[in-house]
């Protein structure tokens, strides 16, 4: 007889759907020995998008109230798809309960919201994931992997960049993402909490960093066609000290015509280099730097069955693994560290070191040069 | 209270698990209003492969023996997962108690057996498919809609590949796919059905082939090391007419070092091209040919929102559609056709067409000339 | 006080101009030691075009008789830079006179004149050479080292494209290009010559072709407007066998939008595959078969320093070398074979393989199935 | 009877020899009408490479003493290939003796050099230009071309980086480029200077920059074997504020394996995007904003006849011209802006306010925040 483990989504738009289905996935792909993964609730203020969830993924209970599924003892993982302005309540809730969380990214509305909740969440015992699903794709796993084994020798320098035209209509609505009181940032917020996750992550931590930020479609219509001040960025170009000696390139925007979901990441070291694009996905380019000149040169590896993450989607090399396959190896992350009682990674640690970078990246964005990221205060 | 269609997958080994999963993704993603799909049944020789298939995506029932399911009233439909030499036994089977059923490609061992399983099919009015999922990647499904709608005027030249490298270490055992008595041909077969379908399916009817095979590793090791005679082509290199005045280019593959999945379709027409690659399946090359000449060029099209499945999987442009959600969008293709009571696509008819340009093809391969494509009988 | 080397260039055409300029620019590049290049004559039936050759590279004499240079017994060189209908008698009358002659392709308008020529130059003891231009790439020079060097292994299958898409508008007008009877064939003589000569070169003889041959826009205006019909092919399709065990395709067209200079080949051996496209001419795509399959793809080599030809124009690797001056480098080869009174390459035997391989592609193209190549008569 | 341009060419390394080929190819080429261009003069302190120069491209007179063609009143231009720390003096020397001068990139050793010889040029009335060939680029052309026709629209987001690997190898031998005495900066001015003249001549001007220039290999041997100390950056990443509204990344590196000679470009503006990359210099990658969205994707535009100086080498669209052709239309601005008597581009303003930006970008790689590039002083 299966142990269950009571699942609880929170927030019923885009993201609740992925990660429902992440959810429901596991089972034929990453079955956990000896659990059950039972979806136990979603909740979300519009009761028909509880009901439409509930129903395709199998929810066994709705409701429009979040704090319900916490007075339930069968529930054992919150997992937050609100958009962020509503995270902290629901993280803090569930805290209080003592319920393992997985929440969307950015993690807080500022740095001060994630570092109370992940305080708070690391003080109750409980198992705490940030939402960082890239870190999931295989080829940047593989990525890791190749600088974590000093392939790259030294890093060097470093460019991220993530660009998307979405909003380069002016006519794109204006929505909470446009609003610095709610999204607390533009393109900063939404594109570069992903990437400064896989900055950290790659590249280990950002020290100080300047640049500057551009809001060029200062209004934009809502639904009667009134227009509204813009108030965040649509662009941030900035530039990068780490510790050690690597300086990089750091870039979001939304009004990029043409790139349509490019988040690349390019690294150079002593020994090696290697470029990611998250647009195809399933490709990696490393260029050894040793070795005969006749042959250097950047290589396209496709990633496959002997790379990281190889075998749970049976794909043959070449074959593509997509974007909402990251999620079920997220998923799966996270509720095995909950089963094994260890922590899960990327944590709320990490979910809150990118919220100083991108408060930093913010207050740099305005202009008055190199801002310091301040001590992880203990 | 939906109405219950009961499924019977036969074949618990790797088709089986992916058809297995895309049955089951179903709900979340392209529910069918008022029908529950219900995974009755998995059939596999191996008991320990039907049990695991059924926990992981929680059949109801499991057996050895594949006439199980066909005498249960509950099932609707049977999905055959088998290698191609068992496809036949298990359609037949099938259709004569009048089960709806999807097949794997290619369909038959042979043109006589495909050919027979389609007016078994037709007959009994059963509703009919073959598994060339590579229908359903948008990016070619939009390559479809283009040519269709003209805008590559008439269709000139084609050129066709499926290469891959996983054969060409000669220290790859021996298997079924390199006898021809079980798979009829090699490359051609294994790769050469998925391309000649999307051949078709592009172009329309091939009149005509010549071409060369070539078998390069003649001998491979089973299990014990003791070398087997390999009687089918590692490579066919084929040039084919089409109705109408396209000419084109074939080439199947398993020896081709770096090309690890390339499926490679280039169109040229009268009024312009396209290329597609599997490799990066989520893009469309397209290049207009009347505009400016400066400005003349192919442009890479990443499929998204506005494309053929745009909003199945919500994903934003640039975001990856995988290799494994083609398979959703083929099970919801059939199942929908079931339901509707209309014919699915492609259908056995397909999966015969492509049987005979294979046997075409691998008669030209022998090397004697031009083999014409007979008509298809009445 | 040096020797001089006085040339004759006879068609101050495209080609002549081309031509011109790369014997004026060996003083600088690739001087011969103690030989100076003199441009001594510039032939055309225009006189306009003459004078302005002449002016323009400083030629001493210009005519429009061709026969002048011969009798001139300071000219050691005649290139012919005719089209290829006049070939033949320009060659023939330089060989009477013992001048060394580089010929542009394709050599003869059919193999036996090519044949006829060979054999002259060859009794004669001159040197001959056929401008095979292509074969000076530094990319395509350095993927001849690779498999020379037996890094490819054994080759097995070939992918040889020259597509192009000047003729893809029906508006485009005739020219002798169009007219079989002085071209011999259509793409698969302008575009096809050099196409095979790089079959050739990269994996040697071929034995049989087989394919098909299609002539799209059947007719095309002349200056007044009025229609002249076509009588070659706009594509051609071809399968190939070689020597050996290798097979592959072939395509020669002008009517492929978007492909604007696409000779593209791609080489797969039991070790190893590559892929050059002539659109990147300074690139070049190497897998290497062997090595962790983790780190398997192609690598884009961009030739520099250390690749044929690399110190000649002091480029660092990554700037490139362009379209002109692969024709310094043939001069240079044709120059320094006269003078050590060695055998050029590529030789008239090189060139009339071509036009044996365009004749029999041409007669492929024709729908018979596989035409042999004959063996080459002794 | 033509008139003389007399041109002497001071310095007989790299440049020299690459400048010295363009005036030879001018004839051929580009004659410019009426005008014989006199290779008179060249001078180097090194009389064997004088000599050798002489030889190859036929000047009539070398000398060690740089002087001397200043006093020869038949020398009309002079060229200037020194390395930079001699610029100035030999500027202001040809300026004295009202000789036009073209000189390399970077024109000063300083903001404060390069001032001195635009003034002292200007105030004298002659024709002067810096040498920043990329703008002879066809594809940068174009590039500039639609920019400068709106199609674009308001332009945003730039990048700029001009990568190398020459240096990583920490076994590269000292040389003048790793002195700040000498070269002024490291990658910033080998590599900045060019990328920055393409950064205003595409975006108009920069008005502030923050950034961090790092040196990874602080010593480099030298002929002995001693190591000697590198002062100046092997990498530079910045940010910059364009006027208007656009902001953008900028980076040098000489270090950056793989990247053997990545000048790479990327415009973002309302209308439109483009990308240009130096390693594939004959293609232009360029996005439009507005049409279909399912169309909606970057083009690759292989540059031809009918872009910028498309007739000049007689190239058919697809064939590569190369890094050395683009001295020629270098050559050819020049001469043919001293012959008609007006100011050539880009002048020596445009080498001075490059070199500003230098100064203003190894200032602001010290790492002290923004700093603004002041007002062009009067």
């Amino acid at each position: 007889m299966n142990r269950r483990l009571g699942i609880a989504v929170i927030g019923a738009g885009w993201m609740g759907r992925v990660h429902s289905e992440a959810y429901r996935r596991l089972a034929g792909l990453l079955p956990l020995p000896g659990v059950d993964v039972e979806l136990r609730w979603v909740v979300d203020r519009e009761p028909h998008l509880c009901r439409d969830l509930a129903e395709r993924y199998g929810f066994g209970r709705f409701t429009t109230d979040w704090t319900e599924p916490l007075r339930d003892p069968e529930v054992s993982v919150l997992d937050v798809c609100l958009p962020n302005a509503y995270h902290r309540e629901a993280v803090l809730g569930a805290v209080s309960e003592r319920k393992h969380v997985l929440c969307e990214k950015p993690l807080g509305k500022d740095p001060r919201e994630s570092e109370e909740m992940y305080r708070a969440a690391q003080e109750a015992g409980i198992c705490h994931q940030t939402a960082f699903n890239y870190r999931r794709v295989p080829a940047l796993a593989f990525a890791r992997e190749l600088i974590a084994g000093g392939e790259l020798g030294e890093l060097r320098e470093f460019r991220g960049q993530f660009l998307q035209d979405f909003a380069a209509d002016p006519g794109v609505p204006a929505s909470w993402r446009f609003a610095s009181s709610v999204a607390g940032a533009g393109s900063l917020a939404t594109l570069g909490s992903h990437l400064l996750d896989l900055t950290r992550w790659l590249m280990g931590e950002v020290t100080a960093i300047a640049g500057a930020s551009q809001t060029f479609i200062a209004e934009r219509p809502v639904e009667d066609g009134r227009p509204v001040r813009v108030d965040v960025d649509d662009t941030s170009c900035l530039v990068a000290r780490f510790a050690g000696r690597a300086i990089g390139l750091l870039q979001t925007s939304w009004v990029a015509h043409g790139r349509r979901c490019q988040l690349e990441v390019e690294v150079h070291g002593s020994r090696g280099s290697l470029v990611f694009s998250l647009e195809r996905m399933n490709e990696l380019q490393f260029c050894e730097g040793d070795g005969p000149s006749t042959r250097k040169g950047f290589r396209t590896i496709h990633v496959g069955q002997s790379h990281p993450y190889g075998g749970v989607f049976e794909l043959k090399t070449g074959m593509n693994l997509g974007w909402r396959d990251t999620f079920v190896l997220q998923a799966h992350e996270f509720l095995k560290a909950v089963l094994e009682g260890r922590p899960a990674t990327p944590s709320f640690y990490d979910g809150w070191q990118v919220d100083r970078l991108i408060a930093v990246a913010a207050e740099a964005g305005r202009g008055d040069g190199w801002v310091s990221v301040p001590p992880v205060p203990t």
